[in-house]
């Protein structure tokens, strides 16, 4: 007996990128494809002895907890923004099972079926399939290397009338690039004259390894009299596996989302929270991310130099100040699907750009995502020259283009 | 700047239940509100070897993991759901965050605003909670201590060509009460008859402590050909604060509650679903069950003996062969809301019945859920004498009614 799916969740297709993440899995796949972070870093002994320190405080570890989240980790949290000017209290903030939750639940807190959601173009994947499991329209705004196209946007704001702007600006995923400081004040200042809510997540912001910190959205929105939702997480900074993610808001938003998290899965696990809270109490991610911004600029510097050398000259990329990816844009007839097909039968993985992209139009099918934080220098090399032959032979041998 | 929210969760309100209980938080209140299992039970020094063994493991633990949920885990489940004949593999089973994950994923799976969902009279709170923010119609079928009425299932089933059925056949949450073979057999019949998916949610089927087992509905509607969802839940039998439930479905269900779950919260925390394997993977929970039911059976006698001593002729109430919660029958003029007010008073808490009713019209308001298991002997009989002396003075002193 087959019974219906709604009507929101009958068109829905498993993300592209884990798809291909279970075909990589367990075997000896050479992958530039995971968005996973280097767990070579992982602070293991560290979170082995946080998780001894809230074990010796008794059974209430294992209990129910509040929805809102383990209070003394909201104190800390709030003192971590302190230092990045970031001024915010326990009672504007909520944590949630990741920050994949928190967009989950914002866009149940504020959107209905056919509400408009402007993105950047291209924009996170998990993103858009949480806007396509509520029937948002979702529109992406021109974007460059700056970030959103101010003037794009200004015309996104009339013709749309959105309900919500959601924006990585800083070392986005999928492009690795991060917003200006001018597109940072024009988009604060358009959220306030449009009266439209903005979703900043910034799940990579802290791993910035050259160049100058930009001012966060949720500051300069503030100034501007606009409403900044910030999203932050501890999957980049101390493990994924932790499921741990928190957001800043004003205090009738969160006041929201609690009843909404309350209906969703009661409140995020204790034992985590506690454990996390144990684990960085006392600065312990002060001292820990520079290792991890080292290791990543050291391997963004492996794929840099590999491209540089393997890599045509009709190919583009960005250069990243921070975060885990580089966006590779190939000459326009190189579709990046197939050439992942030919990639994959000489055991080479990446993520092709197409599904980052909003709307089936908008998208640029000539275009990858490389992630070179978990692949060593010597597999860097070997992948990149991998990739390198087929995107020459995309160049010399046009009837590939057709296969 | 005021942003309007989505209508599904406009007019949502905080639970009753966990207003109550931050009311009663860190102070000296004697509680019968909370569905929290007793704490003194929680395997706290269990969960430390199997979080030191899982960090024995090296790193991984801390690695974003399968949506589906960690594989040993789903194995040992599977392994002792075949104790209950319970035939099962990984394959159809997905591990949630806490089995009020499964609900949501479910709700958004199944429904569009409008549709019908029939649940018993009454019902679990946070479960309508749900079904409100996805806009559904719920329709409470009479029920009475045998389950629901099976005549008045039909009639709703006709009426109202429901999506779904929710019920908690085992020991439900607020009554206490189980359900009949008779009436299992009758909605598994009904339920392959009108064509319509049942979701069995059965987090206290484990705390049987008098009284013969009774088959689950997923047994029951594969032999009548009916489609039945099981919700389990590491909650009540090991800790709630670990937040790791599961679910066991047919096959293309849990397909499509994987890619749902992936957009909800990528997956479940890696360290907690591979410390709760490490836990339970030798018959941990067949040595653990039978003390937390001993427990259990004692303090239910305390609180059935503390009520017939203290309580009027006039209240009725169940006598529960397993799980957490007693459900009272005051005389129809006494609201158990006004009851509670003056019970916090005395500092006495309780949850009044009306809440658990899926409609305003159904609503019982002379109702009310006591929990027995976290409260000493000693309080136990404080506490119902308390209440007993308050519904005492309601029969005798009309005016106390109008207030």
């Amino acid at each position: 007996m087959e019974h219906e799916f709604s009507q929101a969740t009958q068109g829905l297709k498993s993300s592209a990128v884990r798809e291909i993440l279970k075909l990589t899995q367990g075997n000896s796949i050479l992958s530039f494809a995971g968005g996973l972070p280097a767990d070579e870093l992982f602070p293991i002994e560290a979170m082995r002895q946080a998780m001894e320190h809230v074990f010796d405080q008794g059974r209430h570890c294992l209990q129910y907890g509040l929805t809102e989240g383990y209070t003394p980790l909201r104190e800390v949290i709030a003192q971590r923004l302190s230092h990045k000017k970031i001024r915010t209290d326990v009672d504007h903030m909520l944590l949630t099972t990741g920050s994949q939750q928190v967009l989950d639940l914002l866009t149940k807190v504020y959107t209905d079926p056919g509400d408009v959601i402007l993105v950047e173009n291209p924009t996170y994947l998990a993103a858009l399939q949480v806007f396509h499991t509520y029937q948002l329209r979702t529109v992406a705004v021109a974007s460059d290397e700056d970030g959103m196209q101010l003037d794009a946007l200004r015309e996104s704001l009339i013709r749309h009338r959105p309900k919500l702007i959601y924006v990585i600006p800083t070392f986005s995923n999928p492009s690795g690039r991060a917003w200006s400081v001018e597109r940072r004040q024009g988009l604060a200042d358009l959220a306030k004259e449009f009266g439209v809510l903005v979703i900043e997540d910034d799940p990579y912001g802290d791993l910035r390894y050259s160049g100058q910190a930009q001012p966060g959205l949720l500051g300069l929105g503030r100034a501007a009299g606009a409403t900044v939702i910030r999203l932050g997480t501890f999957s980049k900074v101390l493990a994924p596996g932790l499921r741990l993610g928190y957001i800043v808001a004003p205090r009738h938003i969160i006041a929201k989302l609690v009843q909404i998290k309350q209906a969703t899965d009661l409140h995020t696990a204790t034992l985590t929270q506690m454990a996390v809270y144990e684990a960085v109490k006392d600065g312990f991610l002060t001292a820990h991310l520079p290792s991890v911004c080292e290791l990543y600029k050291k391997q963004c510097g492996y794929m840099l130099d590999a491209m540089q050398k393997q890599f045509p000259a009709e190919a583009t990329w960005t250069v990243p100040e921070g975060g885990m990816f580089l966006w590779v844009t190939l000459p326009k007839h190189i579709d990046a699907t197939e050439l992942l097909a030919r990639a994959i039968k000489q055991n080479v993985a990446f993520v092709p750009g197409a599904p980052f992209f909003a709307g089936a139009g908008d998208a640029q099918t000539n275009t990858m995502r490389l992630s070179f934080v978990t692949v060593s220098e010597e597999k860097i090399r070997e992948g990149i020259a991998v990739l390198g032959g087929l995107i020459n032979e995309s160049l010399d041998s046009p009837q590939v283009r057709v296969a």
